[in-house]
C-alpha cells in the first residue's frame, strides 16, 4: 500500500495517528537541525518534518530529495506550533519515520508554481508537467464537473446520450474535412465529423425525441488564434418543438450549470435580441451587454457641413463614453492608433469632449458648430463630462470597428466584471450570406436551418432577407452555442440545395439519405450545439480555449509534446494506396 | 406547442382532460363506426379514437392515415371501456377532436414492429428507420443509463474525466492505425487512437492521481464477426496503486453497474485465477465459469496402450458432460462435425459412455479395457450416466478446440443462463507471446506493462516465461476490460524496448516523450480499460456489440447509411499533397 491517505485531507483531528502519505516534493526548507518538505499531490500540501536529532540518517537523507521528487513517507501525525490557517493541513506535519524515494527527478525545465518561468513552448513540449500546476489542472477539473452536471442535467430532462460515428462522409460544404483513407476500400476516404448534425436529425426522424451529445468536432481550418483543429461540443437536437421550446429546455441547462458551478442564481428570463438589433445597437451579433455604450446613428445629423469624409460614408455612428471628456491628448491618439490597427481597419476616429462646462471640443470643430454637436450629444444622450467617439465609412466595417472600440473602452474601463454574467438569446439570423468570392449565397447556419414560412416569398426577390428559425446564445460578449428549427420536409429541403446552388445530383450524392429519411415521417425538430471549451473558458475566466485542454495542439496544427503529425512508413502509404506528392510541385 | 404530454403518461388520473399529444401512427384499426390509431413516441403507446357518428368528417381524414405519419391529435382523455392491463396508458383513450397530419410517410420498407420482416441489410441501410424498433432503442437507453452510472460512480471516486486527443501520432507497434494527412504539414500525418494509452499515462506523471475517460478508439483491421473500426472503452488509470488496489477499485464499479442496471447483488470479492489455470481448467483466457465441466488431463493414462493418436499427441484432455451417457449414434456425430470444423480445427473426437449399469462404451474400445476407462473417469470425476469426451493433438489448437466444445456442450445442456453472472479476474498474464510470423517476442498486453520484479532474470534465459502485472475482468466468458501496472521507470522501459527488439531510434522517436516524461518524477501507476460496447451487449444479453451501436459500420467497415467510405475531390487530395495509386499495380 502505498499511502494511508492523500495530501489533502488530514487535520487536527489526526493527531498522533501513523500515516503513510506519497507524493511530490514541493519544496524542501533545511533550517540545520530541521529539515522541513511540503509534499503534494492533486489534493493538497502536507508538511513533512525530519528532526537532525531524533534521526540523522533520515533527516540527511530527506536533505537529498531534489523538487519532484517522488517520495512515499511514513510518520506520526503532529499538531503544529507554527500554523499555517491557509491551508486545510495547515494545523498539522508529519514526524517522519521512515522515506522511500518511488522515483527521482531530474530538475524541471521550468518551476512549477503558480508564476512559472516557463515559456509557452517549453510548457507545450512538457505539458505533462505544466499540468502539475495547480492552476492548469484546476481547469480541467472545471471541466470534468462541468460535463458531469451537463450529462446528469440532460439525463434527468430526458435527453438520451447517443454516440455518432467518427468515421462518416466527406461533404464540401463549410469547413475543410480532415479525411481518413480507407485501406479496405481502396481510394476512398472517410472524414471526421465537423459536427454530428445530420446523424442527431436522423436520430429525431429515429423517434429518440431529445438527444444529446458531449462529443469531440474537427474541423481543418488555419489556425488563428484560439482554435483548435479538434474541439468538443454539448450537441443537442429535440423532436416537436418550436423555437421557444428549445430556448426554454437550454436556458433550463444554463441557469443549472450557474447555479452548481458559479453559485449564481439566474432568475430572468434570457432577452431575445434579432440579429438585426444586435448589429445596430451594438455592432455585432454576439453583444456584451454587461455595459451600454450602444452604438447611435448620427448620419443625418452629419450631413451636409461639408466634412467629406461623413458626408460620403454609408454609415457614421458613435458611442458615448461616460465621464472621458477629461481624455489627453495622449489616450485620444492611443484610442486612433487602436482603431486603424490592420486587424480592426478604421481609416480614423472623430473625437468629441462635452466639456464638464457644457462647451464642446472636438476634432471636427472646423465642420460643425456647438449646435451641430449639440444635436449629435442629445442623439447620443451624452450629458457634460462625456466623451463621444465616432467612426464612419463602408457599413460591414466600420460597425466592426465601432463595436471593437466600444469593447476597448469597455476594458478600459473595467465595465465587463468577469463576476457578472449577461447572458442573452441572438434570434432571428439571415438564413443566407452572401459570399464575394464565389458570387452566391451560403447557408449562414448550414443547409438544414428552417426559414420563417413567411419570409418564404423573399427567397425569389430578396434571398439575403429571409430570415431562419436561428440563434445563439450570448454570454458576455463570447458566442456559447447557435442552433436552428431544422428543415423536416423533403420539398423544401431540396428548395434549399437548389437556393443554395447545389445540382440535383450533388446534393443527393451528399445529403440524400437525410432527404430519404424525411420520406418515412420526419418529426418537426430542431436544437443546439454548445461550444465546450469556450463555456469552461468563460467559467474559469481564462481568454483562451487553450488551457480547458488537456493537450492542445499549437497554432500549425502540431502537438509538440509527442511531435506530431509526423511521416508515416512506405509500408503504411503502400497499404492505403497513396502517394505524397512534393509539396512544391 | 406540439404536445402536452407524451405518448407515455396518461393514465386514469387523466380522465377528462383535455390534452395535445404528437408521435408516429403505430398502427391503425377501422371498425365501421369506429376507428382506433396507436400513437407511439419514445414514451409508450397511446390509444386515439374517432367515431363516425360524432364527428365523421374527422373520422375519415383519420382512416387515411398510414403507417409512420407523423401527427398531433387534440382530444379529451377518457375511460376505455375495454382495458389493457400490459399497457401503462392502457386505461384510457383520446377522444380526439382535432387532427393534423405533421409529416406524411411513403410505406416503411419493412415493419416497424418487433419481429420485423427487414433483412439486416435493409435495415442497416434504413438505420433511421430500424432504430425505431423498440427492442433496439432500448439497448441505446440502456447504454445511456450505463454511461451516466459509470460516470457518477467513478467521478464520485474521485477519477476525473480527461478528454485525451484524437489527432495524435502512428506507432507501428500492435494494430493498425487509421491515419489523417495534415494539410498544414506536407507529407506528415496524424493517427487515430488505438487506445489513449500514452496520455493516460503521462496524466499520471501530470499528478491527475485518478482519470477515466468514456473514449472512442479506432482499429484498422480486417473485421471479424463482431469487430468495428470505431468502438468504445472506458478507459481508467491510478497512481500510488498496486494490483490489488486497481482490481478492487474496479470491482465496485462493476458490482456498482450489477446493482444499478441489473438489480443483481454481488457480494462475494471476484475470484483471481492465474492465467495458466484458466488455460489448464478452462482452455481458454476467459473462463465462462457459469458452469463446471472442466477439462482434464489424461494424457498418462492414456500412454502406452498402442492408439497412436493419443502416444503422439502433446495433450490428450477431456471433459466430462454429465448425464449424456445416452447420447445417439446421431448426437455424437453433430459433436465430431463440430470439432471438425476448420474454424474449430480438431481432427476427430474420442467419447467413452460410462453407462447407468457401470459399463463402458467408447470409440476407443479397440484400445483401452474397462479397467483403462474406469481410470479416464476417476481422472475427471464421471460417474454412471456420464459422458467423456477427449480431444488430442498439438497443445494449443487441441485446448482451443476443447474449449470450444465445453462451450458447446454448456449451450446444448442451457447450463448458461442469462440471468447468472459470474465475474472473475484472470492474472499473471504472460508478458511476451511469440510471434512465428516475425520470428520474435511482441509485447502481449502493450510495451507499456510491468514485468513481476522477481521474473526479471527469467528475460534472458526464459522470455516466454516473465509474467506480467496484468489482468481482465471476464464474466460469463467474455472479456470485459484488462488492464495492468505500468513500468514508471525510465531504464526498465528502456529494457523492455531493447527486449522487443526496438532500436534506440525506434524506440525514442515513438515513445521518446514517454521515457522524456518518467525522467521527471513519474508514480507508480496502472489502470484498466473496458469495452463499453461489450459490456453494453453483456447487460442487454446481445451476443453482437453491433445492435449497443446507434450507425454500426458493416464487415467491410461501410456505413452503407450514408454510403462511405467514398471518392473525394481532386481538389482535396490536391490540397493534402496526395495522389491515389491503382490497387492493380
Amino acid at each position: 500500500m502505498y499511502r494511508t491517505h492523500t495530501c489533502g485531507e488530514l487535520n487536527i483531528q489526526n493527531v498522533d495517528e501513523n500515516v503513510k502519505l506519497s507524493g511530490w516534493v514541493q519544496k524542501s526548507r533545511d533550517l540545520g537541525g530541521m529539515t522541513f518538505i511540503d509534499l503534494r499531490d492533486r489534493y493538497g500540501l502536507t508538511q513533512l518534518v525530519f528532526n537532525m536529532e531524533k534521526n540523522e540518517e533520515l533527516c540527511r537523507e530527506a536533505r537529498k530529495l531534489g523538487r519532484e521528487f517522488v517520495i512515499q513517507a511514513e510518520g506520526t501525525v503532529a499538531e503544529r506550533s507554527n500554523k499555517n490557517p491557509k491551508m486545510p493541513t495547515g494545523e498539522i506535519e508529519i514526524l517522519v519515520t521512515s522515506l522511500k524515494v518511488l522515483n527521482a527527478s531530474e530538475h524541471p525545465p521550468f518551476t512549477i508554481e503558480k508564476d512559472t518561468d516557463g515559456g509557452d513552448e517549453l510548457r507545450m513540449k512538457y505539458r505533462y508537467l505544466d499540468l502539475r500546476r495547480v492552476d492548469v489542472r484546476k481547469n480541467l477539473e472545471l471541466r470534468h464537473r462541468m460535463s458531469i452536471e451537463i450529462r446528469n442535467y440532460l439525463s434527468d430532462e430526458k435527453f438520451i446520450e447517443v454516440e455518432t460515428p467518427v468515421l462518416i462522409k466527406s461533404t464540401p460544404e463549410g469547413a475543410r474535412d480532415f479525411v481518413v483513407p480507407s485501406r479496405m476500400n481502396p481510394g476512398q476516404f472517410y472524414a471526421l465529423p465537423q459536427s454530428p448534425q445530420t446523424f442527431k436529425q436522423l436520430l429525431m426522424v429515429a423517434g429518440f425525441d431529445r438527444y444529446f451529445q458531449i462529443v469531440k468536432c474537427f474541423r481543418d481550418e488555419d489556425l488563428r488564434a484560439d482554435r483548435q483543429p479538434e474541439f468538443t461540443q454539448i450537441d443537442c437536437e429535440m423532436s416537436f418543438v418550436g423555437r421557444d421550446d428549445v430556448l426554454d429546455a437550454f436556458e433550463g441547462l444554463s441557469n443549472h450549470l450557474f447555479k452548481a458551478i458559479k453559485d449564481v442564481e439566474i432568475t430572468e428570463k434570457y432577452p431575445k435580441m434579432p440579429y438585426s438589433e444586435a448589429l445596430d445597437r451594438f455592432g455585432n451579433d454576439k453583444p456584451d451587454t454587461r455595459f451600454g455604450m450602444e452604438i447611435n446613428d448620427i448620419k443625418e445629423l452629419t450631413a451636409g457641413k461639408g466634412f467629406n469624409v461623413f458626408d460620403s460614408a454609408e454609415y457614421v455612428r458613435g458611442i458615448c463614453v461616460e465621464g472621458c471628456a477629461e481624455y489627453s491628448r495622449k489616450q485620444l491618439d492611443e484610442l486612433t492608433d487602436f482603431v486603424r490597427k490592420p486587424q480592426i481597419g478604421a481609416k480614423g476616429l472623430v473625437y468629441v469632449k462635452y466639456n464638464e462646462a457644457g462647451s464642446f471640443k472636438s476634432s471636427v470643430d472646423k465642420f460643425y458648430t456647438p449646435d451641430d454637436l449639440q444635436k449629435w450629444a442629445d442623439a447620443m444622450g451624452a450629458k457634460p463630462g462625456d466623451l463621444m467617439l465616432v467612426l464612419a465609412g463602408e457599413t460591414a466595417l466600420t460597425r466592426k470597428a465601432l463595436s471593437e472600440l466600444r469593447l476597448e473602452m469597455g476594458r478600459r474601463l473595467e465595465l465587463m466584471d468577469p463576476d457578472v454574467f449577461k447572458p442573452l438569446w441572438v434570434v432571428d439570423f439571415p438564413l443566407l450570406e452572401w459570399d464575394e468570392e464565389t458570387s452566391r449565397f451560403h447557408a449562414m447556419h448550414h443547409p438544414f436551418t428552417r426559414p420563417y414560412e413567411e419570409d418564404l416569398e423573399l427567397f425569389k426577390s430578396d434571398p439575403g432577407k429571409v430570415r431562419a428559425m436561428a440563434y445563439d446564445l450570448v454570454i458576455n460578449g463570447v458566442e456559447i452555442g447557435g442552433g436552428s428549427i431544422r428543415i423536416h420536409n423533403e420539398e423544401l429541403q431540396q428548395q434549399m440545395f437548389d437556393n443554395l446552388g447545389f445540382t440535383r445530383e450533388e446534393a443527393s450524392r451528399q445529403f440524400g439519405f437525410l432527404m430519404g429519411a424525411f420520406r418515412y415521417g420526419a418529426p418537426p425538430h430542431g436544437g443546439i450545439a454548445f461550444g465546450f471549451d469556450r463555456w469552461v473558458a468563460l467559467f474559469a475566466g481564462l481568454d483562451s480555449i487553450r488551457d480547458t485542454i488537456a493537450f492542445p495542439k499549437n497554432n500549425a496544427g502540431r502537438d509538440v509534446m509527442i511531435d506530431t503529425p509526423s511521416t508515416i512508413s512506405a509500408e503504411q502509404l503502400e497499404e492505403l494506396f497513396l502517394a505524397v506528392k512534393s509539396p512544391t510541385k
